[in-house]
């Protein structure tokens, strides 16, 4: 494990640092997906498992949005259950259906029966792919890489599936709380080494995301969640390489968010981005927050939507320009490569009348 | 039209005018539904429409819950898409797929053809099962009668269904503004219309459901749909019947909730009920907050949790029992029966120790 410069050169990760940059640095979540031609002439051939497990299909995915859009950071291609395969649950993405998890968790006994996870050798293919990338990203756009935070994989492996009320895992954690501990505590390990074999690899940040947390209270949060994402959080924090934490849906969290730990603060567009620097500091990095349906709309309104974000941020550092969720399927490529280069002409004037 | 007693006898109305109460009224949203195994056997001969158009099963399902639970409030049965069948929204309930409509908005011309709605005869059902109701409900249940809010009701007709991130409907709402406004201004006319008719046949209450609101940031909540609903809220309170103003996920959106209007402010779980009272201000009533999901665990658990929530709301006037959402399919009915019984012993303890 390796520290970052102590002044690194990308936009990105100054922004993350909280450093003064030339102009605002973008990257999108979900930058690869369907919306792209390209990426879905590579889905014509490969299932999304097929894609991970051949490094060179996965890189050359991440790097599709790079060379279309510009933009300023790339993110490994995976998906967040990447990790709960080897820990033995029997997943299969089902067409047009979502994940579909066939063993989900009931009980103790499952959670017993889930395997300790060697990311290095179990997911050696995703760190294959980073080391990949590594030789190909130019210098000035680091990899991000990623995992699921506890509670949205925790969701996942207890509901077996997408869910609108999270009923089976909230009443597990709520029922049983010795089960839900154990549970978190396994997926946390796993979390842990899983991101750190990232770093190792190559990654040069990562982001962890929780994107299910917003349907807990902060009660809940607070005593269910908290201590799981704040140990990888904290744990990755020491590698020195910046960590990103995501959820949507947290305008009620987003303290206690801050306070399990982070480098950036992911926001979603529920939450005016003035209000969170305000409630969690300026000198606290943030990461958002335009809405992901923005993007359907003509060129005048997005413009106007993208700047009223960037007037939110303040022109003060430490805003790394994203949307509050991932790009939605449909959306038009050129409105998201015009907002690129907005971004960056308008954080630079911004900056200069600041 | 009528104006309430300056001092109602009945909790629910009580709580609603801030006034004291001798315990804490409870009610359940979807309090009539799948979950009781009287409703479903009625279900089992009719439909979900064959129902709300024959007021006296209509009427029964509204009095299950009332004769089996204890609550304080019955809800009037019904759908809040009830009043786009009228207006030329050709909807069907689709078995498992939840509300399809064939014909959804898709521009300026779609709304033109929207007609006016007519409630005492077009939905001259839902006033009849109302005033079959007023004859058989106790003095001290009063009966709420309902309606969708504007943003809600716009959100079906534009995406013809429920949707995950109402993609076609915020992107109308952002390119489209005139059309937006014309869709609005129709539907609040039409909920004017449709709750001054529910409160002519004897609605006690009503409460307007905003349950998709929370999908939209404060800017545009105030741009976009306060102007409607505040006229929606405004124009019903002129009556002196309270008015319930609900939505889910709306943490950053209560204080313009509030300024759009409601009696009374319902809550979902995301939001501490102390917290919410603090912002509102504790002569403002609210109706709330627990989990849905809480009605899975055991009686223990659940009984801290319903506690939990009476500490919150502090003890003080101005609360009226509920969930943060419709009660969930599969709930145990006898969980729900506890709920009231503990809701209204604690209070009064709580009141006593105040």
């Amino acid at each position: 494990m390796t520290s970052t410069n102590p002044e690194p050169a990308s936009r990105f990760l100054r922004a993350c640092a909280g450093l003064p940059v030339d102009a605002t640095p973008v990257w999108f979540m979900r930058q690869a997906g369907r919306y792209m031609p390209e990426y879905r002439r590579i889905r014509e051939k490969f299932s999304l498992l097929e894609i991970v497990e051949r490094p060179e299909i996965a890189a050359e995915v991440t790097l599709q949005p790079v060379q279309a859009l510009g933009v300023d950071a790339a993110i490994l291609f995976a998906d967040i259950l990447l990790p709960i395969i080897p820990m033995g649950l029997k997943l299969e993405f089902a067409k047009g259906e979502g994940p579909l998890i066939h063993n989900p968790i009931h009980g103790i006994g499952d959670v017993n029966r889930l395997r300790r996870l060697d990311s290095r050798t179990e997911l050696g293919h995703v760190m294959e792919t980073i080391h990949l990338l590594r030789g190909e990203l130019p210098a000035e756009v680091p990899l991000i890489g990623f995992a699921g935070a506890p509670f949205t994989l925790a969701c996942y492996m207890i509901e077996g599936s997408g869910s609108r009320d999270y009923r089976h895992a909230k009443s597990l954690m709520l029922s049983q709380p010795k089960t839900w501990q154990a549970l978190m505590e396994k997926i946390s390990e796993a979390l842990v080494d899983y991101l750190l074999a990232q770093i190792d690899a190559g990654a040069q940040a990562v982001q962890l995301f929780d994107s299910w947390v917003g349907a807990l209270s902060p009660a809940d949060y607070v005593t269910y969640v908290q201590p799981y994402s704040s140990l990888v959080l904290q744990t990755v924090a020491k590698t020195g390489v910046p960590v990103i934490h995501f959820g949507t849906g947290t305008t009620s969290l987003l303290e206690h968010m801050q306070a399990a730990g982070g480098t950036v603060i992911g926001l979603d567009w529920r939450v005016p981005l003035d209000d969170a620097r305000r409630r969690l500091g300026w000198n606290q990095p943030v990461q958002g927050n335009l809405d992901p349906v923005d993007l359907f709309t003509p060129l005048p309104v997005l413009q106007q939507r993208v700047e009223d974000v960037l007037h939110r941020a303040g022109g003060q550092p430490g805003h790394i320009f994203n949307l509050g969720h991932g790009i939605l399927q449909h959306t038009p490529v050129e409105n998201v490569r015009a907002i690129v280069e907005l971004v960056h002409e308008k954080s630079a004037e911004l900056r200069e009348s600041v």
